[in-house]
């Protein structure tokens, strides 16, 4: 299946005349985030200069060139389309890049609606240079229904739920891997959107997952965590308060049967906007989802990361240790301060786990 | 879209060979259940007699007939593949009844996974004839998001919701449309799965959808009921119990906005026997599925449907007694005794919600 460990990438990233601009989202979150390499950037506008220096903030080094040639030189495994525009379309100059690296034999990546494998030229091209076309909104064939493996996965699961899209559950589950790290811990996150695979290098985007198989999609994504890692770190999806996308919320839930939650929110959002849903409290957020597992398989909120993004240091602190005081749980925004506090609730309370006690004394 | 209206439908139900068996079931529910006429029945074993006479219990007459041929004299619309075998192949003796249907310009409907439209020899022919081929499986192309639409029809709209699948939420629904007929009223079933699609001759299979999707694809049925009906009766999948298919359970829950819900249990079953998940008290079930829509639309469970299928009369009588007492709402078994009790409840139920003020007032 798509979603089974593969080899390392070596990116080359097209991203030809956006590097700077928002369209660019899907190069600045695997250039930022990204587990494999980055040989290089397309983009001639930038070409001899280094993404270190176009782009500090991300935090990474690569060269920019102007063409696949060029980035040949620093052996890529696979050419990333780069940018997501409104329609989500291939952007028609990306093309003769595009086709230039099908000849050169490199995997084509996409998370674009527009499907490379729906495209006769690059079909057919890919087919003669033997070249991998990998659409990653694309579910991988022949998911099964979910069978209950997942509650006897070794690993520690804990799943990013919210009240709403768009809250940071996806940069919520990166950071605290990054701090597992950190603390010499071995966690993996496992990705359950576009972006979210195109960071891990693997997953399967559950909303695009037939309705009956979403859970045993879910299943799968846990069962195929490394057998060496101790943590399963779930991207969460929508909201169960999201009256358009809950059910993959919940497939979610129920099926990579998380031990423990992280509950994520937007420190200025009160409503589900688009339909007029006022948000419950935390607590009442807290109950919600728990109440949700009881009957199925018990699973507890263990922090709240709350997006405090925009916000003054000091408001943003006021903000923290008030969560943290109505809801009795650590509280910390993981993108302004880090993971490491959020990390440490997650072990802790995976130590009173009944499974992390087996694992332990398996060892 | 596919779920609209049509004109009614004649059917010839091919069974041959099977009619009395249990794999026959499919035209079985349509023959009892359905909506639409029944032109004959193909059954060579049985040509000559009527359906009321081998079949009593389904309380409907048509002749059984040995071919299409013979079929067509009662001017037939449309060919239904009447039976449901386990991995749900056509089977080999029925592909010429459909080809000659076929070329009789018969519209081919199949509820089986193997699709019509998948096979070269009959779409080739349909190509020919100008036959319509219906898998009833395949959800229609285009299902928007959800929009908020289904929050404003003007029915009063019912679910039914479930302690497990296969618990009799597709015959509640059917048999509370009949007991709103009987009583003058006008309610529309809303199919949701394949034997319902069958039934009423519309709807979507919910569970083939994608995930994205199911809420919009259960908003889009509760769109399409006939606008002079005051009563949407939409027919529940799963149960938010269920580990593999309670997100679409919730699809339909958050989807098709319903304003009340009944809830539909089977006397015999204390867990989701699969994965071992004891089933809760009706009181707590009331509670969870009324905690679920409250922040997004409120709507309460006005009646419980006890399937007591097997037992005695006089211990069903007292299972339904215990229901009604532990939670303080009309109970009965709408099979074994009919719609009429809950029917009353339901429109009781209704004269208190906003919705049925409205309607009334516009009158």
């Amino acid at each position: 299946m798509a979603h089974a460990a593969t080899a390392p990438r070596r990116y080359v990233i097209l991203t030809d005349g956006h590097l700077l601009d928002r369209r660019a989202k899907t190069a600045h979150g695997v250039i930022q985030y990204g587990r494999d390499e980055i040989a290089a950037v397309i983009d001639p506008q930038f070409a001899g200069r280094d993404v270190a220096d176009a782009l500090p903030r991300l935090g990474r080094s690569a060269p920019i060139v102007a063409s696949v040639r060029e980035a040949l030189a620093f052996r890529p495994t696979s050419l990333l389309v780069g940018v997501a525009n409104q329609g989500g379309f291939i952007p028609a100059p990306f093309r003769p890049h595009i086709l230039d690296a099908i000849d050169a034999r490199l995997e084509i990546v996409s998370g674009l609606h527009e499907l490379l494998n729906d495209d006769a030229q690059f079909v057919e091209r890919a087919k003669r240079s033997g070249s991998r076309l990998w659409d990653v909104r694309v579910p991988p064939d022949g998911i099964p229904l979910f069978s209950g493996a997942a509650y006897r996965v070794p690993q520690v699961v804990a799943l990013a739920v919210g009240s709403d899209c768009a809250v940071g559950k996806k940069s919520v589950m990166i950071e605290l891997e990054r701090a597992a790290r950190a603390a010499g811990d071995h966690a993996e996150f496992v990705a359950t959107g576009q972006t979210g695979v195109l960071i891990a290098g693997k997953g399967i985007v559950v909303d695009r997952v037939i309705s009956d198989f979403i859970t045993g999609a879910a299943e799968q994504l846990v069962l195929a965590v490394a057998p060496d890692a101790d943590f399963a770190l779930v991207e969460g999806q929508g909201s169960i308060y999201h009256p358009a996308y809950a059910p993959v919320t919940l497939g979610l839930l129920f099926g990579c049967a998380p031990d423990m939650l992280v509950l994520c929110v937007d420190a200025s959002r009160e409503a589900i906007e688009e339909y007029g849903v006022p948000l419950p409290a935390l607590p009442e957020m807290i109950c919600a989802h728990e109440a949700l597992l009881a009957p199925v398989k018990p699973a507890r909120v263990v922090a709240i990361a709350v997006n405090t993004w925009g916000l003054e240091d000091e408001r943003a602190r006021a903000v923290l240790a008030g969560a943290q005081q109505q809801t009795g749980l650590p509280a910390d925004d993981v993108v302004r301060h880090g993971g490491a506090t959020i990390w440490r609730a997650l072990r802790n309370a995976a130590r009173s786990t009944a499974k992390r006690q087996a694992n332990a004394a398996a060892r």
